[in-house]
């Protein structure tokens, strides 16, 4: 009720009349709903945020029982999918009746609109103007998290800690790259994660070539250094780190590299605190591990963290946006080895009032041996 | 490429000069790119199939090393994210250079655009016209699987079989619903899954009241009906299918409902085959779950799937697609058991020349009782 409130002061304050809302995170940040069955994109679900009073819930008859459990009482539904209306008149409907003429959505960086084009092109037609777009309402107030928000990632980072420190278990030469994806997930769940929706990571002699790839049939093979990067999720909200490991010899080398990842993290944790701005962070890392060329073909050192995988702001030079008490981010450092291979390392911190603590159990210099 | 010539067919009937894709399904439908990066909303991804010729990709530097190992050779990238433009003067000076004048996106049901509205304004002003509907060519091609995607999803349906297999090992009196969730995705990974990307099931006295709620802590007790559903994907393809269980005790009653679903599958499957519709399916199953009311609130008895959890067609009285060769449905028919509690029962089907077969092995009509 809190976001609401504060979503409605910077309505005011643009002379919005009602928020419309399609997307999982964006529903789930103002009602608390949370399930699964997001995955299914076969129905559109939509929440009314008016410039006063509580939000409407204008959503499929399946879902109905589970709204009536959150804190929104207006719960408005249709029998999806309807192949003649599938939810567009009755939430045309809703917002003629709030008396809502200017509505804005979502249309900055790192959003979408969950709902068909056609649709949406109806519902402009059926309230007589056009959508606007929100003005970066929903991503200045989803960047603080709240103590509750800051304590549910807490709880997934511990997760992925005590799973990071069991991959001896699970890894080391001859296992396939699949098999340890495979086991790593299992750790997670077994660790206490509710699922896990992410999970990249890369193994190569010195170095890996590539950290988006599904993993391959490929057995780790002795000088490996393998990279398992984890997004799980606890209550609805995310970790993402990652961890290297060496499998079996290491060079020198290697260990220096992935030493500089760290030296890199706690250039940007030294002024990570209110005020500092997110390119800050970025060329306090950059400094480190480029030398201050400007960063790497991934684009970024890091991001924003919670309902999301990765939300804003993003640790490029562009990003103004200046840190405050409540931000989780990702400080995510690469390295370029030679020959085309890199290695990434990756904490997640939160700015306090005065600096920034860890959430992740920050990593050791050296890279543990498998 | 069969499929880029089958979607360039369509676009010539329809007058449209390129696709604009922007999901991952779409994208990979015509590529094979397969990661799960897309968990991650920062970056917009495209792909351009024009009226002819090969696709063209236009994606950030990340994916460009895994693009290059598909089919496609004519991949732009920028660096993202660019906060002065993510992508969009690439993709407009693409479409351009292509001479594509008119481009359609998906715009109908159980379809969404995946990028900013900001973003997919400024390109239509950069490319001068406006982009319209695809009229339904990716609905019409996805909904029918090659030989290769049946296999697919036959492997997932098997890993599926095996985990649900194993079930009495992980659920019995006194297990908290969660931590069956949670074994479960052990269970469907350690049986070969790549990830579980949904899972949702119930527990409750007789039935459960809801199939898309979280697992609450609350243990199993002696006379629940366990429900676990789940949507595991293997090479980029989801089954989808459930199992109800019963813990300890079970009534004549409780078995007769389960046994009523299963005779809906089977009344189903007598008439699955190329010519019937999905609404001849629906009524076959509704007939005998509600003696042909016309369905429930959960809105539909099964659905499309293959790269997603769900897809077109629905089984609702409403849709009139007639089936085809290579279709691979879900039959999914509930029963309402009084009290505000309802079976669910799933199972997956693919739809041959003469008529149809099992993906998942069909389950027995009574309950296992664990």
């Amino acid at each position: 009720m809190a976001r609401n409130a504060r979503a409605q002061a910077m309505m005011t304050d643009r002379g919005i009349d009602a928020l419309l809302l399609t997307t999982e995170p964006e529903v789930r940040y103002f009602t608390g709903y949370l399930t699964r069955f997001w995955e299914s994109p076969a129905r559109p679900w939509f929440l009314v945020v008016p410039a006063s009073g509580d939000p409407v819930a204008v959503i499929p008859t399946i879902g109905a029982a589970l709204m009536a459990r959150s804190w929104i009482t207006d719960i408005r539904t249709w029998r999806s999918p309807d192949y003649d209306d599938d939810g567009v008149g009755l939430l045309a409907d809703t917002l003629r009746e709030l008396g809502c003429a200017k509505v804005a959505t979502p249309m900055g960086l790192e959003t979408h609109l969950r709902m068909p084009l056609d649709d949406f092109d109806m519902l402009q037609g059926a309230i007589g103007s056009k959508i606007i777009s929100d003005g970066g309402i929903i991503p200045a107030l989803r960047m603080i998290k709240s103590e509750a928000e800051v304590a549910t990632i807490q709880i997934a980072c511990d997760v992925a800690n005590r799973a990071f420190a069991r991959v001896p278990e699970i890894a080391g030469v001859g296992v396939p790259l699949s098999t340890v994806f495979r086991k790593f997930q299992m750790l997670c769940l077994d660790e206490g994660a509710d699922f896990v929706p992410y999970l990249a990571g890369g193994a190569g002699i010195g170095g890996y070539d590539d950290v988006i790839s599904p993993a391959s049939n490929a057995p780790l093979q002795d000088g490996d250094i393998l990279m398992l990067d984890t997004g799980l999720v606890v209550d609805g909200y995310f970790c993402d780190f990652d961890r290297n490991f060496t499998v079996g010899s290491v060079t020198d080398t290697s260990q220096a590299a992935h030493a500089k990842l760290i030296d890199a993290v706690d250039a940007a944790m030294a002024i990570a605190k209110p005020g500092a701005t997110a390119a800050q962070l970025f060329h306090a890392m950059d400094d480190i591990v480029t030398g201050g060329a400007g960063g790497s073909d991934t684009g970024r050192l890091g991001h924003g963290l919670g309902m999301q995988l990765t939300e804003w702001p993003s640790l490029i030079p562009a990003d103004q946006t200046v840190l405050a008490e409540g931000m989780v981010l990702t400080l995510e450092p690469g390295i370029d080895v030679g020959a085309g291979k890199m290695l990434v390392h990756e904490e997640n911190i939160v700015v306090t009032d005065t600096g920034a603590r860890f959430l992740s159990a920050p990593y050791t210099r050296d890279m543990v041996v498998l």
